[in-house]
């Protein structure tokens, strides 16, 4: 049933190895897959950061991660000592020519023909070029070497073209594995099982039945601690220009030739090509940003953005947009793209609106299908759909749901997203990986709408902490006669 | 939200007061239509039987009825008293034109202006005619008096006729309610709203999406004390003439003009007119017969029909049927109509299989999409449909299932059929019932089977109690490259 086959033997090296992404996602996730046998007692992890950390001293700080991030029922001391022992670690700036690279090639120089190599960047963006020409340099990138680059891959079209450059000098893009998270989580990949493996769906997956297609990614949480932080980027660049435009592609796309990473990609990039840009004429009524105010969130007060800030921002935590495909397959159907902090709900979903029915024959008019797939929490799929109401004996309509909810239903830990994407780069299997024109397409299609932005062609609204967003979000979508998915109590 | 409206006062005259049906189900079904409000204290049941019994003997009677066959919660000791209040009785043999109709017309003369007046014929169907004479030469038939006409209406052709003849003379045909207890399931006029309320079943609704579909009435039980009874009608006269080919025509008919009766038994009609007949070519193989032998069933022991019956007989226990209907939206697609006693599960259900995926996208071929309408028991709809396998890294799919059970997600008791049957003939609404070219039209189609079996041009198959039936019904499926839907452990 399962195919979770061993993989090579295998050298990750991480860099930023003392930071929060490795020791909240990816050393967990490497854990749960050598719980799961797919990793061979012979793969090395070496972590490699700053920090002037012993060998043992870092593998204390990764067995305290597992503590934290692995579940308690999943965590086996047998198996936490066979994952430490796979632990290496040095202490190295990779962004300095002149730091310890000796340290790093005398761990990699053990059996180093019969290791799969994988470099994982896990610090700052700017650096992912620097890292590479020293990897070079030291010729520490062999032929086949990967590198996994986390995002964000830049902040706009220009600082992505110029960390794609500095990569790609180095690994030619075959060997390039962009993260995009949201591709590992087994939801958003379910939408090509769920497109193409069932002809009900298939049939009628197109303008001709499908009115509106929603795509939401809300947040209970603030910024919180992260402020500064956040204040660079905002729900634009961190959530749509890469989540939600691959989600869309994958909603959108045209069957793929086959499954094959450039198939798939070949067939995304289409999409994000053929969305129609936004102009001066489109961009005020198709795009909405917003701040949070002061609120309620699960009981409790909350703060404003800027109070939490601390100063003035022209950064949105809440972004809606308004998409068109210009293809036949989605001619006038609107792609309705959302993300925000401090919603009302922590929601990812893709909500899926057919046309309403064209009959007259009941007594009221039957509520519109909807098919709402759950990226998370809660992974399944849900379809409203009319049912004749028992109590009625002129044949009134009750609107029902057809439910599933797949943990419960397969009764199978639903995997993180990392666990799966950090060892297909070691299997050199890209297709859940973002190529360059992907990145780059994705990037020229936001652009318009952050420099309108920028220059407040667009007002700033506001919504209170806790609250669905913005009026201004509800009014662009009562103009197409729809509204947001917001069933969540 | 529900519109059980109170219905006018009424008369219900029923003939067979005494019999088992009366006391199952008709005076159950009026008890709890006053208890929802529906039926006003000034109607009136009138019991009439041969049984010389006092207008509180019978009230004892139908008292003890309730007793038995309403739930415990329901019994309300007040409710019941005014229901009680509604009954009369009358010792008249309604066959027989010197009876006590003196006695009837009595009980009818007050405020007969005022109450709709409604036969119901729960005796042997060969009476139907000579009530329907002495109710109308003692000028009991009014204009407006409806007559409820229970099943079988003949056994075959010629009765049919003989009795819709018969009943005809004296009530006009928008008078007579014949009815088809199936009809008043929920879940079958629920075909009615699955089809035409949501679009995306509508889109798919044709060969061009179904492969097949079965329409499957099992029970559990064998013939038992009826057996006597049983083996003058058998499975195929029993059900399916009836029940089964009712169900048949709603999932296959047109949409109807609308949901008034006469548009909606014209698409019914329509579907009866447009089955292929079967001849002496497709009888052998499209038409399975059988009788169970002695099994298993529910952990116990059980005999076979022909031990229970005590002696030879020619008649099925068991019928499977392959349909095929000449309409453009049903070309080629074969319907499998089933029924049968001593099966391995008590189920009605209507099963649409979509047709495989063409796609090769995926490492295995998709499962098909099936649709399960559940009549009952546990009432509601599933769809089988594939899902990517989350522990498989090469998109391999699992079959998951989208289920709704109504009662449990509507929280509401699920009418029994007469409720709803007894007072729409109160209300002069037929969409539920049988209109007569209906009745004719679908003995007419089975009439070639019923000479072949008798003939024995079929052979008399058989199958175990308790199992799914004679492997000869497996194999009428096989030739087709279909599996009887039989998901019950």
């Amino acid at each position: 049933m399962t195919h979770c086959h061993q993989v090579a033997p295998f050298d990750y090296v991480i860099f930023g190895a003392t930071g929060d992404l490795t020791m909240r996602k990816l050393l967990p996730a490497l854990y749960y897959r050598l719980t799961m046998g797919q990793v061979p007692d012979t793969a090395r992890i070496i972590g490699t950061a700053r920090s002037p950390l012993k060998r043992n001293e870092y593998q204390t700080r990764a067995r305290d991660a597992l503590k934290r991030f692995v579940k308690a029922d999943d965590f086996d001391e047998d198996t936490v000592d066979r994952f430490l022992d796979m632990i290496h670690y040095v202490s190295l700036d990779g962004s300095k020519p002149d730091s310890n690279w000796e340290g790093l090639r005398e761990v990699l120089s053990h059996k180093a023909e019969e290791h799969v190599r994988v470099f994982y960047y896990a610090t700052a963006p700017d650096l992912y070029g620097a890292i590479s020409k020293n990897l070079h340099n030291e010729g520490l990138v062999t032929d086949d070497s990967r590198v996994v680059l986390e995002k964000p891959i830049g902040i706009d079209l220009k600082t992505a073209e110029e960390i794609n450059e500095g990569v790609g000098q180095y690994f030619k893009e075959s060997n390039v594995f962009r993260i995009d998270h949201y591709l590992g989580k087994e939801t958003v990949q379910n939408v090509i099982a769920l497109r193409f493996a069932n002809p009900l769906f298939e049939a009628v997956w197109s303008g001709e039945h499908i009115e509106s297609v929603q795509i939401t990614a809300g947040e209970l949480v603030g910024v919180e601690g992260r402020a500064a932080y956040y204040d660079n980027s905002g729900a634009l660049r961190d959530m749509v220009q890469n989540h939600l435009l691959q989600v869309l592609c994958l909603v959108a796309m045209e069957k793929p030739a086959s499954l094959e990473a450039d198939d798939v990609r070949d067939a995304k990039v289409s999409v994000l090509k053929s969305l129609v840009p936004l102009d001066a004429k489109t961009l005020p009524t198709s795009t909405v940003r917003a701040q949070y105010t002061k609120g309620h969130s699960k009981g409790a007060t909350v703060e404003g953005y800027l109070e939490e800030l601390g100063h003035e921002s022209n950064t949105e935590t809440y972004v809606a947009l308004r998409a068109e495909i210009d293809t036949p397959r989605w001619k006038n159907v609107p792609f309705y793209i959302r993300s925000a902090k401090r919603l009302k709900a922590k929601v990812s979903e893709i909500v899926v609106t057919f046309k309403p029915s064209a009959t007259k024959l009941f007594p009221s008019q039957p509520e519109k299908n909807v098919l709402v797939i759950r990226i998370q929490p809660d992974e399944g799929v849900s379809w409203q759909f009319n049912v004749k109401n028992p109590l009625d004996d002129d044949f009134g309509l009750w609107e029902t749901n057809l439910d599933v909810h797949f943990e419960r239903a397969f009764s199978v830990r639903y995997p993180d997203a990392y666990e799966r994407l950090l060892l297909d780069a070691v299997r050199g299997y890209p297709v859940l990986f973002i190529r360059r024109d992907e990145v780059e397409a994705a990037w020229k299609w936001v652009a318009p709408v952050m420099e309108a932005w920028a220059k407040n062609e667009v007002p700033m609204a506001h919504y209170a902490a806790g609250s669905w967003g913005p009026e201004e979000a509800r009014q662009m979508l009562a103009r197409d006669g729809q509204v947001w998915h917001e069933d969540v109590e």
